[in-house]
């Protein structure tokens, strides 16, 4: 009699699903990892895309490409759209089921406008690649525009750039912002000077990076400040259109939004019929099953826990260590041992980028502040990239841009769908 | 009493019309260069953007960071729509005009289809960046849709590639798709296999490389049979849609197809309100001017002239010599000299690859085949692109993917209006 191997489903090819895939290489099990892109991306720099100081490939990898030597693994480019925990079958687009015996959903989460979703067209987020070269395009656009525009105060608005949320993607955006716009239109355009730029950072809550302790918080304000952003702190967003952005009082005028406020989690608690909490994560125990259901975990985003009375944070090493640690369990479990062991979260520490020059990092027993933070930070991120190759790449982009000040991507690419050709029937048939 | 200096309108910033702006750089002359798109294209390597080898920033640079340093150049992101001979106006799409005192028309060529347009949906052609991220999507997705696909015949279909012409792009392209799709499914797909892929290359005259010296033609298609290639010579298509392309008798079926066939000019002459050759292009005098216009240039694919009896080939390297020449005209009137000195052309050479490791190079005197001509044709392009880092990223990204066999920007990337979010509105303000 031969048995049937058993069957990984991963939902979701970012940092929590990879990681899970990758710990179960040696697992007597089939993986399968299903995504509805065919790349992983490293999140963390895609505001280096959206600011034209990486291009899209130095930050992102065909998962089949990352999954290549391991044999176990197989990778369906799919978008699912439900769970039938009664038949342990993902439900796919197409109507095709995918069978499980285990299933990890590590579906992230999507920028959320806190009910008011018509602002998405005038303050795009920033989760994917067509995200980054969308915003890439839209700011760049803006410098073409004022080159070409004659009224003081149009000129003036696209000129304006302003970022709503001031977590880490904020400040990285807001300071990349300006230092790009700086460089763009330092003695390349006729009619726009450098001191026309504003760069205007909003928040709801009283200071920058909250989740950060508050000595780094007012670094980071201060270090803004001197980068030449505006800060607009207790300012909650209570307008957007095209012309400009009403925060209380006050308004103002930009033709350039970018949202980095709030994200809300994919629709896996819709999945699996339970509720979700307030930002939609499913609440898991403390071995990140969903309660009720023995052979289903969420990871990443997308799902809620605490650790030592805290709530493990949004963030990519906490994603990585619950892959893990469910591979684990799920390696653990193949071989007969249902012991309980819980998730134990280490915090790997804060970071985030202040323009090109200065940064915060603070890894809980040591902080850093300014330029040594700057190359911590970029140390860091670099090791954690897939390939060598991108390592070269990105370490070369970096020392590029910091000793030339040039960011060389700065191509405004338009759609496959302005171009006429829509080329997508393919996957229709 | 100041008078204005006199200003040259480049409408184009390809090989000729970037050659033009840069050999004006010490007139005392006014030099403004109009294109639609932000950035200059590097187009004789797009052909690796769309099959994974390189990524778009490899190969495309702002055309204001090309001309940062040159003071007397201004540049303007517009569409141009036609030209005021009578006024010496160039009218933009907004109505707006650019007044000149010397026009210099380097607007390129576009995809013809002979009177077939509704196959452009169907056959996209290799002309922008766009074109190239679309061309690699299709082929991508042709290779995850055949992986899901359970019905032979539609299967057998998505595996086979078609390339229509065989001139130096479509031997580019079809060699370097069926690269591609082996190193693709070499080991990274569960049911799909190499040796299901077909690549085919069909060209209605009775040789490939049918302006190349016939050893090298000869060459040529033995070494494309030899990578895999089918190559269907005197094979004229007369009709293609989503199920496949049909030439003669033969009908096969594909759901990629890629026009590599022909090209007709833009619309130059139109604007100038003259005739069109064939092509579309327009006719000018041994000095390149149009004739009856003594201050309208025109240049590269966009220009018909013959050298020595003979057609000049729409290549760079003539575009470039048309660009330069055409400067050092406007140059010498400057200071008064008018005299006439004809256009000279030299023929650079003729060179194809072939796959990655064979290719033909013919520099009249010596010709090379085989990995001699594939390591000149190597350097020859690296040399020829625009920056140092530019250089060493492609040279890092041809070793890599030489000695590993990688093709690492395998991105499936949608447009932006396929995210939801119609981003070009600021354009239009």
């Amino acid at each position: 009699m031969t048995s049937r191997k058993h069957r990984v489903v991963i939902v979701g090819a970012g940092f929590g699903g990879m990681a899970a895939a990758k710990a179960l290489k040696s697992a007597d099990a089939e993986v399968v990892v299903i995504d509805r892109r065919n790349h992983h991306l490293f999140q963390p720099l895609l505001y280096q895309v959206a600011t034209a100081a990486l291009s899209p490939s130095e930050i992102a990898w065909p998962i089949r490409h990352i999954l290549r030597s391991q044999e176990n693994a197989h990778v369906l480019m799919a978008t699912v759209t439900g769970v039938d925990t009664g038949a342990s079958e993902v439900v796919l687009e197409d109507g095709t089921r995918e069978a499980y015996d285990s299933l990890i959903l590590a579906t992230g989460a999507q920028h959320a406008y806190f009910g008011h979703d018509e602002w998405e067209k005038y303050a795009p987020g920033l989760k994917t690649l067509e995200d980054a070269t969308a915003i890439r395009r839209k700011l760049l656009l803006a410098f073409e525009a004022a080159e070409r525009e004659n009224d003081p105060e149009k000129r003036k608005a696209l000129l304006t750039f302003a970022v709503i949320g001031a977590g880490p993607t904020g400040v990285e955006l807001a300071g990349a912002i300006i230092e790009l716009g700086r460089i763009s239109l330092k003695n390349q355009f006729t009619h726009i000077k450098p001191e026309e730029l504003r760069v205007v950072l909003i928040e709801a809550a009283g200071k920058v990076l909250g989740n950060f302790r508050p000595a780094l918080s007012d670094y980071t304000l201060s270090a803004l400040n001197k980068l030449g952003v505006e800060v607009e702190l207790g300012s909650a967003v209570v307008h957007i259109d095209d012309e400009g952005v009403r925060c209380g009082v006050k308004y103002l005028p930009t033709r350039t939004v970018i949202w980095a406020a709030g994200v809300s989690a994919s629709p896996a608690a819709k999945w699996l019929g339970i509720e979700g909490d307030r930002a939609g994560r499913v609440q898991v125990g403390d071995d990140l099953r969903v309660p009720g259901m023995d052979n289903v975990f969420v990871i990443g985003d997308v799902a809620s826990t605490t650790f030592n009375g805290k709530p493990v944070p949004g963030v990519a090493p906490a994603a990585k260590q619950m892959g893990a640690y469910v591979a684990g369990v799920i390696n653990r479990r193949l071989v007969g041992d249902r012991r309980h062991v819980p998730f134990n979260y280490k915090h790997a520490g804060d970071l985030a980028t202040i323009g090109k020059r200065s940064a915060v990092t603070d890894f809980g027993k040591v902080v850093f502040t300014g330029w040594v933070a700057w190359w911590l930070w970029c140390i860091a991120h670099v090791y954690f990239l897939v390939e060598i190759k991108t390592r070269i790449f990105v370490t070369i982009s970096w020392l590029w841009t910091h000793f030339t000040g040039q960011r060389s991507n700065r191509l405004i690419v338009h759609g496959a769908a302005e171009t006429k050709k829509p080329l997508e029937e393919v996957t229709e048939k």
